[in-house]
């Protein structure tokens, strides 16, 4: 059991910066990723949609024999996280819920959240500090823009900034900011910038294979490290595909992409 | 058999902009529109994916049962034709075929053909124009982010027009040019205003929806307009694919969007 892959899934290859920080922080254990490059983007689409796509990631996975899953996307998260409970044998984590433990933790009183219409309109980030903490205040906005442009590639672009400071207008100077969305990191500079510096921007890799990682360890479930494997599914590959992922992986890209059709 | 619908599809409503003009044309016409929003864009996807949708579109209209089809996209077009030929029962326009004819027919030297990445990279309007007049030259130029800044409804933007201009930097003063997808034409203006108010801009809704009224005319299929009805199917609604399909149709959208699921 222990030495069964993780499994890692998103709509499409944003979930790349989980997986790449889980296996920064978790070096022994083996990686199935599963990004549905067919379908994306899913955050601007509906929740019986949203939801058929994601069992169905759901259900090729847990054919592939994985210990636990991780849903590398906001706008899973935000839709359907207890429909895939209820369809996986194994332990779901979730991209939201410990981002929003990790930003509570410190003394904040005013927190940005940005993703896609689908997460935002969900209403869940405001639910949940609602539930750890009713003294933050949780402005949110979707920047539906932020994925075509971070997929094209235009991170160091005028039109980018311009549609940045659209979006951020209500931003500036906010204490946290929460990138709501695994694709806005490539877009990091232009957030940061937009915001100003004193903003703390908070990706939600980092607090999800942390809550990844204390999950196989109360489990006992880690991995011992001998012989470990990476692989990197998607439902479309085009030329375009690997350049992104590679994009995502810092230029460093583990393994390579192969493709698969889902029943 | 005359009184049969046409069906229409697209990989989302873009293709709404053919339906516009092939209803104005042919106003004693029943139509049958399919998008697939549950899966657009397929402009950035591979062939094989593009094709395996648009066949389960094709078999959905047929059993509907529809006189004849309309591919409203240029995507698919330029992907699959001879697939969907060859499952199809009856005969099918393309958007790509009836545009090029048209273009021909002026004294035109030089066009300039503007598209999706599948559009462009199928080299199929330089192969057509080849095959119809070889002393035209061909520019093409994808233009990936001018569909998720047309569903944004970006429309009098200052950050499409950077993005226009980017794309659009060697089509100045260029004497003519296809918009080769079908969301284009809502960013019409941008376009214009970037390469001149010389340029003549060819929107292939008008031909094609001219080469379907001489094919139903030549093969006596035409109706008697009693009592015909507007059917417009998607494989997904949100709230913002109601607007967006009001903004297609110049706010006067003539029925109600209708979800369905396909096999």
């Amino acid at each position: 059991m222990n030495k069964l892959p993780i499994g890692i899934f998103d709509s499409g290859i944003g979930g790349l910066t989980v997986a790449k920080e889980i296996i920064r922080i978790l070096p022994n254990e083996s990686i199935i990723y599963l990004g549905d490059t067919a379908r994306v983007p899913y955050g601007t689409r509906g929740k019986e949609v949203i939801t058929k796509f994601s069992q169905e990631l759901v259900n090729f996975l847990v054919q592939q024999r994985v210990k636990t899953l991780v849903i590398a996307c906001n706008t899973i998260s935000a839709t359907c996280l207890s429909e895939l409970r209820n369809i996986s044998p194994v332990p779901i984590i979730d991209v939201i819920t410990p981002t929003v433990e990790y930003a509570v933790l410190s003394s904040i009183t005013k927190i940005g959240v940005i993703g896609t219409p689908a997460t935002i309109n969900s209403g869940v980030y405001e639910k949940l500090f609602a539930k750890f903490d009713k003294k933050i205040k949780v402005k949110t906005q979707a920047c539906p823009m932020f994925v075509p442009l971070a997929e094209e590639g235009l991170i160091n672009d005028k039109a980018t900034e311009l549609i940045a400071k659209n979006y951020l207008l209500g931003f500036k100077n906010i204490p946290s900011l929460i990138l709501a969305c695994t694709h806005y990191p490539i877009l990091h500079k232009v957030i940061q910038k937009t915001v100003g510096p004193k903003t703390q921007i908070i990706d939600p890799a980092k607090p999800t294979a942390k809550a990844l990682k204390d999950l196989l360890s109360q489990s006992n479930l880690l991995n011992d490290g001998k012989s470990i494997t990476y692989k990197f599914y998607v439902t479309d590959e085009t030329k375009r595909t690997a350049e992104i992922a590679n994009l995502f992986f810092d230029n460093k890209f583990p393994g390579k992409l192969e493709k698969v059709v889902l029943d």
